[in-house]
């Protein structure tokens, strides 16, 4: 790690089954368009109910990757 | 979502296994006297340990329903 | 729960396949060199990415033990 | 404000028009079944978005009142 | 402490004393329409002011109690 | 509110008449080049002070908003 | 903006009307005494309550000025 | 509380005695040199040690007083 | 106090009585084992509760003391 | 500063020698994609370590620039 | 440091250099018009950019000095 | 970074220079005696002041280490 330069963003992933699987689901989203995904870090865990039971996961993360040179 | 108005409340609940399943529990105990559940938010997530092992997951939400109109 | 004083430390537990699993593998390290593990609190949930998943949990824990009386 | 005591219970007033308007609908139904309400302090400021415009501010309150003794 | 449910409810206690007198006071209120009240927290303490003294003491506490299965 | 994932992005609005005001120009400008902006919240306000008077408010906010599939 | 030194004091402006009210009247009072206002941050919004209606808000606000040098 | 404008400085009383004690003794030099002092809020509790106990607490707090009009 | 260095290390002390008690028996504790204790900080104060009154009080605090040169 | 709207990022600089110069690359390499970069704040500060050494200090800060109008 | 009563202020210094020329010059400052001035905690560090580069530091310290009795 | 257990402390550098030279000296001495010192985190930073001019930086910093196995 030398004098690189990271950009970081803020996602929220959302699962019906863990708070693993919410993670998991945003970084995959975000590899689609963005490379040298470095790391992560998890800022809020949230959900919505229905019926008394968690119905869908909403875990709010950091993600750093590292800036390339412009062209 | 109206002009209708929240009530949050925090509950901790606790489980054996997981931390979702520590949030599952809270829920449905919640579901037994409160009706129009809506969201929850993770505040706290602690535990007890015996024999260097997590004994009890005890996880800390805010909770937040529909206020009905009183009678 | 007398006049007992405890000491916290901070540890950061890894895994690779789930917060709680983190957490397990920080106290089963602590419980080999601590005795008198009592709670423990997540304080931080990140983790290292690789190809657009999650390559390595960081989960970083307090952890409350009751000190014993010196020799 | 002698010896007495309060609760503090945290509300979510929603409204089209101003944060002051969400206030003053949370407080309103607070008043409908507490008596004695005394203070608030605002602690989050929300909303969503339909079409580029704020669509209903939620506003979450914190609102302190003095207990009775039971009778 | 197995999987029970707490709930936690934010109380103020006032005392012309002390610190430890207004959390007593907001305790011995809560006692009286709570069963199982098992932990405090102390997350704010102020109070007013008359003549350059302490004029009543405004000690906040969230309490923690172990709520029941509904009949 | 499936599996889907949101970015979140942090604006500051400014006005020179309210807060609300300040809100509805930072999404105006957003929802010129993004679709789907779900929610926002306040995070921090300030102002700008000419001749003892409020010149600019400068609201902060953090937007949500749901991310597309890559084409 | 050379090197200049800003001094940021603390004021909480009242207001029966909206929270942008609270914070002129606070800038207004300041100015009477001070130089150079500059800046300001909201900090805290609470308010009284009366009859289930917001009584006074009361609005916390840093406030910062340039110091001049001393004679 | 009519429209009034309260100014919040920030002390550190210390006292070889108590929180409390250390508390009054801010209040009581405060009181020599500002009028209309109306509360205050604890911010830091600390202290320095000596042979293994406390030699001086030292608490910070928020003292807010009315400001009145200039002559 | 020059160029000395100092490690903080965390404890929980408990007593029956009060806070500053609490304060009191963890540095007496700390003290057994470790030299050059210097100042402290409360950074939390729980307690349990019995029949509606504190049981034990719980004050958190970080503890620093210089550190010697290594023989 | 009219009524212009600002967008804020989050960056990691990083740099073998200073705290400074870890900003300073962060900012560099911001301003080769982006116009009208107005302020930052620090948010973080952190290092790697080798050989009981500072290996590479990672300064992490919020960046404001002005958006323009969309064409 | 006995029962003495420290009253703390916040400044912000600006330096084109870095954040030590920045505490510094805050320091210098304040040094002209209080005496016994005794610590300072940094609280904030921003800054202005110009053509990609750091303008002016501004580095927000709180400042605590001893209180005279007065006369 | 496999599954490897890292222990945080929290020490205090200090140095009459800057603040990169008190974090590099609470580094070497941590050297001295704890191996696979791996990252750092600034945490305060504060100093003493002497005739209006900084005599000591004292800078917080939380240090992480893998631990090794027992033997």
């Amino acid at each position: 790690m030398k004098d690189r330069i990271y950009k970081i963003i803020e996602l929220t992933g959302t699962s019906k089954t863990s708070i693993e699987d919410a993670v998991g689901k945003a970084l995959k989203r975000a590899h689609q368009t963005l490379k040298h995904l470095s790391w992560f870090q998890v800022v809020e865990t949230r959900g919505s109910i229905e019926a008394g039971k968690v119905d869908v996961w909403q875990v709010t993360l950091k993600v750093g990757f590292a800036l390339e040179e412009p062209a």
